[in-house]
């Protein structure tokens, strides 16, 4: 709580604005945080208090060894981010309606947690375990056109699996569904990521539909295909290629060799839900005590 | 380019400011690209210029039929951020020293691409070979002193498995050196990261040094334990559990049935390199032709 701080910054500008500056709360690292959403419209008098609010408020946090500043503004209070910038606040992140900054206060370099820095794609390799024939399309926007599986950038909260099959039917019209992950790729500074990683991750899938519909706006070409003729062929990405011959490999000599398969679990604490991707475990292994 | 709407901004105001306004790019999707970086401060008077160039800009970008406007904005410009707000724009992302702001134009939702949307953690399972004996370590911040994987959450650009040698020999004072992947786990509105979803990787490694010097600040107790007392043990998140377990079964029946391997590429058009990693393919797979 910073009750003196908000007085001395109000009595100094001499101006008698009754105003209610923002209160801030410690964290349980050592840092404190500000929401400006606490205050209601920064006019201008207003923020040159603010000004002063911050410029004494830094001094004391550092006085009382304060490690960090985390500052939440609304995105119509932005007025005052270039103010916190001139204290050397910078962003930490945005989304939405809202920005954060942070200013680290402590020794040496920041020990702040970075922001998300990777998008993840999910593509689906969705076989016909009946014909040996795999889904695949070609983009349209692309110069070379290279097949490739289906797939596309997951939204916000999905599960892999979801997406897979989610952007296998948006593109495809097919149906289906999830039964492993089979390839999980990293690439860093992606021009399509806004210079951030890149994870995409390829999963078996299997189709419960077969009439191919495809998006015309995002596929120039959409069939199924000899999985044989596509390991082969040489109008594939390099990626594909790969996957699609650990896919020949599993479908002639069982899908347990290629398989990362998944199990849910429920964190204890926080009743958030996740999945578990591994090996699938031989069953006097999962039995032998533990948890 | 946008010179018209900005003689046109420019003169309504009639105060004969000389003041050169952003100019749009257009990009490959059919939207827009403002830097405000080309602008040098933004003082009051050219605050007021910039909202009518932005409601004209906005009017014309419509007629022509564009679809989205990206809007880039320099931290110490940022009070230019609520007149955007105003007129409809929401923050895309924001890192460092400036942000940027969309505003959707096409019909229906926005079909703009997100930002991040995972942080990536990644732990190691270094089991030395010799005795059977693996790694484990005990938060100190943590109520339940569990047993779990050194680890932690990778730096941006960082390879999978050099965050968990990295991680490791920070925690323990370990060396050592990356063999696969064992596990992927997927976690969304994580509330270790801001919201966002967690993607958490346990890696194999092989250790090349054995005398423990843990960090006293982040890790409570550090030993090699038996990897089976580690698998049977109550006192062990579940995670780390099934993954004992895991490389148990690979310790006694061959890693190659547990392993995720990796195998690095070149991308052609970008110069980039990426790792994918998935099952080992037999050499009669890697040679039947493609890429």
């Amino acid at each position: 709580m910073r009750g003196l701080g908000l007085l001395r910054a109000a009595g100094r500008r001499g101006r008698g604005v009754v105003l209610q500056l923002p209160q801030a709360r410690p964290d349980r690292f050592g840092g404190v945080s500000v929401d400006l959403a606490q205050l209601r419209g920064l006019e201008r008098p207003r923020a040159a208090l603010l000004r002063a609010w911050l410029q004494d408020s830094i001094k004391q946090w550092k006085r009382e060894g304060k490690i960090a500043v985390w500052l939440h503004i609304p995105v119509l209070q932005s007025s005052f981010i270039a103010t916190a910038a001139l204290q050397g606040f910078t962003f930490h992140h945005a989304e939405g309606d809202s920005s954060t900054l942070t200013l680290w206060l402590g020794d040496g370099n920041s020990r702040l947690p970075g922001y998300a820095t990777h998008q993840l794609g999910v593509a689906g390799a969705v076989l016909d375990n009946s014909t040996g024939k795999v889904l695949v399309v070609q983009d349209k926007n692309k110069t070379k056109n290279a097949w490739k599986f289906p797939g596309g950038l997951s939204d916000p909260g999905e599960d892999i699996g979801d997406t897979a099959v989610r952007e296998v039917f948006e593109e495809t019209g097919i149906k289906s569904e999830f039964k492993s992950i089979l390839s999980i790729r990293q690439q860093h500074r992606h021009p399509g990521a806004f210079g951030k990683s890149d994870m995409y991750i390829i999963c078996r899938l299997e189709p419960s539909s077969f009439n191919i519909s495809f998006c015309q706006q995002e596929c120039l070409r959409c069939e199924w295909m000899d999985l044989d003729e596509l390991a082969k062929t040489k109008d594939a990405t390099p990626i594909t290629s790969s996957i699609a011959k650990l896919l020949l490999y599993g479908y002639r000599e069982g899908f347990d060799k290629i398989d990362i398969t998944m199990k849910e679990f429920s964190a204890v604490y926080t009743g958030l839900v996740y999945k578990l991707y591994h090996r699938e475990l031989p069953e006097s292994y999962k039995d032998m005590g533990g948890l």
